[in-house]
């Protein structure tokens, strides 16, 4: 965007395409647009800006463009067909980004028509025959009080070429996408075949993972309604935990690569004994290991309540996997993999104990948004569409630093967020815990 | 009780036991006493009391007695030590009753102590070296805002004499039991014990089942937590039904031999469309079969919500563990049979589903109790420690036709409640889901 | 009904008016049907049993009709129109009863066409102009999740004459009133205005009182529901209360003429202080008052939480209204007349206090029923519309003594249900508060 | 802070005081301390980067000071006695404050004593003779389940000498203050009298107001939970708006200056037809005004909700006073203003409405935190203690931009945070709600 430009005084803005040049008045009544110079510095800790001012090559600042309404839009808002489609696992708030999405687009642009792709990226494949939604504001009005998606997700790519023959054929100008960084990947090659066709479609992605693990976005949506969620099956455990003779009680939590949902839950109960994130590895067996502090915690307090997320201790389902060569079925999970090795220890050392495990992942990500991601999630869709509607494309919509902004799609497919185990953040749960700084014999 | 044998005009109420004759006035401040005649009709039927009217033999009516504080105790209050013990799994509303028997003892009665046993029958066993709260009303004042059991629970019987032993050697008079029927029976041999040795000591059974499947109690305290609590798991598989292509959402809740629980959850949610219990048997292959039913919902609709009683279907678990002989490990339960045979029905129809399976059960088990149930368990325990008091022996507190009762200790053990399944209940059940009357090949 | 006339054996079940004899075989699929002899006693206590007993002249024994399905219906079910009306103040549940309505009409007896009338009777009458709705299965699907009724409500009575018309312009068959004693009564004029013409149109009431002031209902539909939700305020008022030097923390919650909900959820709490109910009158001023009550309880605790009942001390009210004649506005309610007095009071023994009111009536009546409630009303519904099938008229659906049952519609108008103050169940609240047996001073 | 003094490339760091220089090793055992080039720009956008780059004179950047553990710690912990007091209105999330101070200290620090001061800072006053609670980490290991303050609290000033001479007679190093921005004042003139005398005594503040007002908290602690709160009661005003014919539900919320809750919760809420702030000054009367604006709503929809801050419209309040002197008792506040206004308005233009009013103020401050909040609170508690063991003195604990930091005291008294009117906030409510963009005749 030229407002982005690197000016004499102004240092640089991280660049988002454009479909074509907006030229439009923009429509809105509400008069008061978006001021460029409200770009958000990207990195904003002493360290950094002391570090770029040194370096007189690299731009001094980067910043992420603003999200909100400008005041000239690209598309002709009367004749500007969209589309919105949900893509892989459930997450609380999608149905409030699909009607946030809808109600800007008819309230505040009056465009006419608001596609609701049915099963993600399935939903543009003829073969699979699933019907478009023609979305109005009825349609949408109470979605939000419903977990879920209206429309339906579905996991898996398509291809490319067919998703942008299916616009074509619908005559959509603007896709809102909504799923995670497969999802978010499929998006830009969705933008490079537009791009290839010399089409004015935009294609604008809102960031989905219920891990919280998505780049530059803080938190995810729904993160903080699965954390609400997940407290509910940890007080359970710790019921359980306490109710019984060598009680222990586990909870298996979501969190594929970062332990957010683990951490995050674990801090808001305070009941938690050992967390368990795919970030810090840790040995089950040995003197350092987790079984041998479990004991020690069994023999000091009785009772015991630990929260694993999904993707911890992968090494050592692997291994297990492989030693495990001998005919029997290889444990294909940590959860698993853990609730058997805890029975064998402590029937080994002779200690009762009483396990319960709980997976309450289903009804994490189902539950409806609480209040604050219903907010969030509104935002994240009213964005979506003022920057649709100015012809951008190839960008997700965030929140950084506290703001709503613009970010270019590559860059949250870059990488992903881990929660670092040397932070005070892992040690407010360490504290929290009272479990070893590590587990891990050497 | 004498007040409760049959006169010239009263028709027979069912008796209770005591240690003793109760002479002692009762010093609770609040004056009004139970009136015997207050005696609840156990069958309320025209065609229950048509029969008994006809049969000259038999009592003409049969009643069960009311609870209630009595004119006369048998216990000297300011000399009286109860105690209190739960046991078997958890359920809502344990620490409401503990709360109601403390607080009745300490505030009504005046009593000076109130001990409470830990982890169930084991507390009663030295070697176990579990310790025994002083139970005070500072210590119950808030438990009923926590879930599960303060004073932890077990699962297993002890030796009636080893109880008996320790009963005597901490010098109590009344003990308070609330656990399932494995525990009444327990009871029951405790009273034996007791009586055979000549002692003083009431035993007042608190009959708990979160199944619900208690003899004459209408219905068991925590029933109604557990139900709003397994809708939520249910709301959950609804949600991960429709959000996906041919999703089904299962979710397994407890019910070892009565399917209340399911049947009453789906009943709350109007959107479960089969619900299997364990008092109607079904087949899973052939064409009146589940899955050919499940196939049609599949086809017809996309999606379906199954909610299972763990008890449901044991005949075909046990047939798949005979078949299953050829070195596999057999499948242990209903769900994970019932995974496996969708998995490979609709594999080979070549319909691709996507099955999402929730086990509430230790959520269910661990909540708090909710308003209705905190009521219910507040009044089994007040008249818990009333009934004690009189010196009754051997006998439950329960809710009958509305009222509170006094129950010999027998009848509730006598067997068991079951959804009958020609009932305008089950009939309401299978309005609500829509599921075949029948899922039997013959 | 025939079935239930007084045979040889069969002792008396109370009457139901029938528009005609049904003739029609009953469609619905399940084919079991209501057994007559399942009637069900009024009367279920020894004290009653015994005195009927005696008495040769009276039946010996009343019974209510059992409610549900017959063989025979007295409508052609593929003509029949049906309509459902709401009146009165919202409580919870009314959605779920509608929905319980429309599912049973469609899908058991495959009814064409169920009216729903917008804002109660005023929704009869054309010069409102409120459109009539027709409701299908899908219109009410998901209504059962939101509070208040999807079909408005209003107060007041309209002209018999008025509504009858528009039912014969409408073509309706049967009729479903829900609403509380005011709308029966209404119900009972339709119904005489009906036969007056010699119509074929049946009226069924569905009573609804958020007070559980009901005869014959134990207890109200939504009342659970309430309890629930007002203990959620009276937490809130003991935190204030405990949070503040002198803090007294006051809960008005409906009940104008019982104090079920007061009482109910102050035994759900365990946090209240004092009761005030209309059942129980008491002194504000006095040594034996209120007032001096309250004195000793923030002497001895420094705080207070008071629950009462709108129609509490309205003896109270009226006096102060009429002593109040110097010009000043008088105190229409008994909370304001409380709190001026409260303050007043500890003014003039310059003793701080800090009181918080929390008036969360509305917020109780709104919310959507809980899965005890939505069970409930479900039941309620769909026993109307057999009932209304059938051809009975001027009857209500209740639960009584555990059953569901027809009782003749003047019954349940003859008074209202109020909270003995001799009772175990008042009993229990005051041993629950603390508070004196009685606050007058004679 | 040495460390945070500006050098060559390091720009400028905000102040905060010390009572004497750090030289102790810091004792807690997971050894990562704060980076001081974690030090966080306060101002991020591009706009305030440059306008500092332009301007010579000025420091180019101001940074806040991060929170967290420092390798060295000014206060001998074996010897540290602590203290907590909590001051001014309820708010959720001071119990988590509190149970993270004192678990902190125990088992961080190893601290030997925290005491509670009871009711605010008159607990510092021997006169009001409230004792002081030693609180252990039993004492506070639940009292995060519970609203309020375990503390209590009460309002109003004390005597800055009296304050530090109950310190000094404690023997207390280090105080905790946790209040609203009187209570910062009060901090800060309890910290020039230790000044003054010389003591070695830290004072660190935790800036509490469930309005959302304080400057550099974004938001504030509470603040969320008493958003989520509003959410319920907002809804049942519209379940009462939309269930009677003419149904207006209005509702009130805290904030005296700014009216973030109104706000947040009318967009979380999405059923929001007029919010009324005291950011946005609006007319009554008019045909700019906002009874205009409400009887086209009512035309057009047939109902409304509405949401008012209470320090909405106060020169209207203040105006209804001066105006109304003929001895009519004044409108005292905006609620009751416009509850008369609306209803003589539509007398006046004879269409009939049904107004329900909600005031859920006290049920919002006094419930317990959320899992969001509770998780906040424990930063701001955990990192209190770290400050507060430096030796640093006279400054708060904040989140700004995401992170943790340290404030000067007088920083964030200096001004409240307000609503901007012309924000992309504001408008997002304005869109949400659809009302005017102003209720303005002029």
């Amino acid at each position: 965007m030229k407002t982005c430009q690197d000016g004499v005084h102004l240092p640089k803005c991280t660049d988002i395409p454009v479909v074509g040049t907006a030229k439009i008045k923009n429509p809105i009544k509400f008069g008061r647009f978006v001021d460029e110079d409200d770009a958000v510095l990207v990195k904003i800790t002493r360290k950094n800006v002391a570090k770029t001012a040194k370096n007189k090559k690299t731009p001094k600042h980067v910043y992420f463009e603003p999200a909100g309404p400008r005041d000239k839009i690209y598309y002709d808002s009367s004749k500007t067909k969209c589309a919105v489609v949900t893509c892989g696992g459930l997450c609380p708030g999608l149905n409030d980004v699909i009607r946030a999405v809808v109600m800007t687009a008819f309230h505040e642009y009056k465009v006419p028509s608001v596609l609701g792709i049915q099963f993600g990226l399935a939903g543009f494949i003829p073969e699979h025959g699933y019907d478009v939604i023609e979305m109005t504001p009825d349609f949408v009005s109470r979605i939000h009080e419903f977990g879920g998606t209206v429309l339906g997700s579905s996991r898996g790519p398509q291809d490319p070429e067919a998703i942008v023959d299916a616009l074509e054929r619908m005559n959509v100008s603007i896709l809102f996408m909504i799923g995670g960084d497969g999802t978010m990947r499929a998006a830009a090659a969705v933008v490079k075949e537009i791009t290839k066709r010399g089409l004015s479609i935009s294609v604008v992605g809102l960031p989905k993972t219920i891990d919280n693990d998505i780049n530059f976005a803080s938190p995810s949506f729904g993160f903080d309604t699965a954390v609400e969620t997940a407290a509910i099956a940890i007080k359970g455990a710790h019921v359980e935990a306490t109710g019984a003779p060598g009680g222990i009680g586990m909870v298996k939590v979501m969190g594929r690569d970062a332990g957010y949902i683990a951490a995050q839950s674990a801090l808001s109960c305070q009941e938690v004994n050992f967390v368990l994130i795919p970030e810090s590895p840790f040995d089950i067996q040995g003197e350092n290991g987790f079984l041998a502090a479990l004991e020690k915690r069994m023999k000091s307090s009785g009772n015991a309540v630990i929260v694993v997320a999904e993707g911890a201790g992968q090494e050592l389902v692997a291994a297990s996997e492989t030693t495990d060569a001998s005919g029997n079925k290889a444990l294909s999970d940590i959860s698993t993999l853990l609730k058997e090795e805890i029975k064998q220890y402590f029937a080994g050392k002779d200690m009762p104990i009483s396990l319960k495990y709980i997976d309450p992942s289903y009804i994490i990500r189902s539950v409806p948004a609480n209040a604050n991601d219903r907010i969030y999630c509104s935002f994240l869709g009213i964005n979506a569409v003022h920057a649709g509607m100015t012809g951008r494309t190839g960008l997700v919509i965030s929140r950084w630093n506290g703001r709503y902004v613009h970010i270019p799609m590559e860059t949250v497919t870059l990488g992903k967020k881990r929660i670092s185990t040397r932070s005070n953040y892992w040690r407010a749960v360490l504290e929290s815990t009272g479990q070893p700084i590590s587990m891990q014999n050497e």
